[in-house]
């Protein structure tokens, strides 16, 4: 959450030189998205608009991957989704480097990200990934999940050692739970690209429509209940993971069935899958945890808010949650 | 450069309820301005605007001064200058609390934050520091500098022990300029409110004119021949301070002199204050720099950078530069 590269206005005027969006106005470093350096960047007198994000990426995104993100969002666009494509310079390249950093110019999209939706706004999140998932039917790039079930075992071993530093339950939890989903993962699920991360941080919304859906670099080929669990185990709970609030699941989960039916092999799989998206950000919060010092700027994100999830769908009492 | 405090988009909603301001539909935290949390706020529908900066007070500004602080940019804004005013509320108040803190609703302008500045824009920024101290003439509000000579030696004082971790050579440059500039500083001069921090960072600008000055968080009472050699010692050298530039320094002098003249004391007084200007900067991010970790996500700035223009402001042979 914070601007990691440098970079002058004279130099992004410069970066403008190549496409046809008119001369730089204003030109502000975001605090916001994953870790890469994000602009808001606006201009007059071009012929594309006249607001946009830069986005440089840092470490976290593998450049090669970045050929697969914008084809996606340009097909999403094409399908009539509310999505930011990258804008093309006039030899019709999309990304670009600058300041030593691969980097996009992206469309800006309105809208504001909620900390608390209430069930109209999760129904309406729970209809746009089902028409995300509709709308990726045709594409036909894939990526493989390098934060899916393959990767959990070796993102736990990476924590050995250091579970006590969090909470002293969360080594057993988490073991027991990686062994189980394991032994149970379904493997059959009718798949597609699907977002993989849509909190509500990556949810944009004007009153109770979505006016967005932001930050596909997580993006990847996966079984598309499994995206609707993650939605849930995002959604669904108070940030802290202590209280689960069954008027947005209901709302998210009708959404989306709204859209698109889930068959009962689906059906019967999310409270598995809901256990697996929980861990899965269990993990990647323990990890990060461990390997971001106490007083550095940005702000660790607690790991037990997604452990107490994994706990919650856990408890077989609660799979009646997705019947 | 970051966002210290964390306000979510539904609070700021509120917070908007109480301005004729519209629907809020964006809203992203931005990294700039001295140690305050900035978002840039966009609303629509509304009667006053639609682009705003809302603005929330940490640690460096005294909550006491944001009457003067909004009192001065009304004023100036009145003039004719081109300054962010604080949009007051349906009640009429301007500065009002958000997340625990001060905060104000400003309004946003248009421009760029130059590195490298031409004598075009140099000459640009000269004429509206005129504008600025023409446009106070009138204006009854004082604020003693909190950063002016006065301030100085305790400044230095809290860096004792600690100037060999910038440079061997810091200690002497300090102690002997402190020396020489208390016994000769001018008390006489024509005095205004000044802006005291006008470094190109706080000018935005549309090509060669200036579109607006910021960040008065510094303004206060003193001389204006002060607050021109601030302004040139923060726009006439390049960003290390080994270089500087005699094109850019006759530009912004002849900017400034083609609105107000200079009398002859003024002129006379420009290379000391100079130094003064060149000493306050070393002195403050002396101190910041010893009291801000290395590894920190916030840059420290290099007191080099300004003590290289000390000694250069320093040297007799450089005065004949003011003439």
């Amino acid at each position: 959450m914070a601007v990691y590269t440098h970079v002058s206005a004279e130099m992004m005027a410069r970066f403008l030189d190549d496409y046809d969006t008119g001369e730089l106005i204003s030109f502000k470093g975001i605090a916001e998205g994953v870790e890469n350096s994000n602009f808001l960047v606006e201009t007059r007198g071009g012929q594309d608009g006249h607001r946009f994000i830069l986005t440089l990426y840092e470490k976290r995104v593998d450049p090669g991957d970045l050929p697969f993100f914008m084809a996606l969002l340009d097909h999403l666009a094409m399908r009539g989704c509310r999505v930011p494509r990258a804008i093309a310079d006039r030899q019709g390249v999309q990304i670009r480097e600058l300041a030593g950093r691969p980097a996009c110019l992206i469309d800006f999209l309105e809208g504001i990200s909620l900390s608390a939706p209430t069930p109209a706004q999760a129904s309406a999140a729970g209809i746009a990934l089902a028409d995300l998932h509709l709308a990726v039917a045709d594409f036909s790039g894939t990526r493989p999940n390098s934060m899916g079930l393959a990767a959990w075992r070796d993102l736990a071993e990476r924590c050995a050692g250091q579970w006590q530093q969090i909470d002293s339950g969360l080594e057993q939890l988490v073991s027991t739970e990686l062994s189980d989903l394991e032994a149970h993962w379904p493997g059959d699920l009718p798949q597609s690209v699907i977002h993989a991360d849509l909190f509500p941080d990556n949810v944009l919304m004007l009153g109770d429509r979505v006016s967005g859906l932001i930050d596909f670099y997580f993006s990847c080929t996966d079984a598309r209940a499994y995206d609707l669990a993650i939605t849930h185990s995002a959604w669904c709970f108070s940030n802290d993971g202590r209280n689960f609030d069954t008027s947005l699941s209901d709302a998210l989960l009708q959404g989306y069935r709204s859209r698109l039916a889930l068959d009962d092999a689906e059906t019967a799989a999310l409270p598995i899958l809901a256990r697996g998206a929980a861990l899965r950000f269990t993990l990647s919060r323990a990890y990060d945890w461990i390997n971001t010092p106490a007083d550095a700027l940005v702000t660790r994100k607690d790991p037990m808010a997604f452990a107490r999830r994994l706990a919650f769908y856990s408890d077989p009492a609660n799979a009646r949650l997705f019947a």
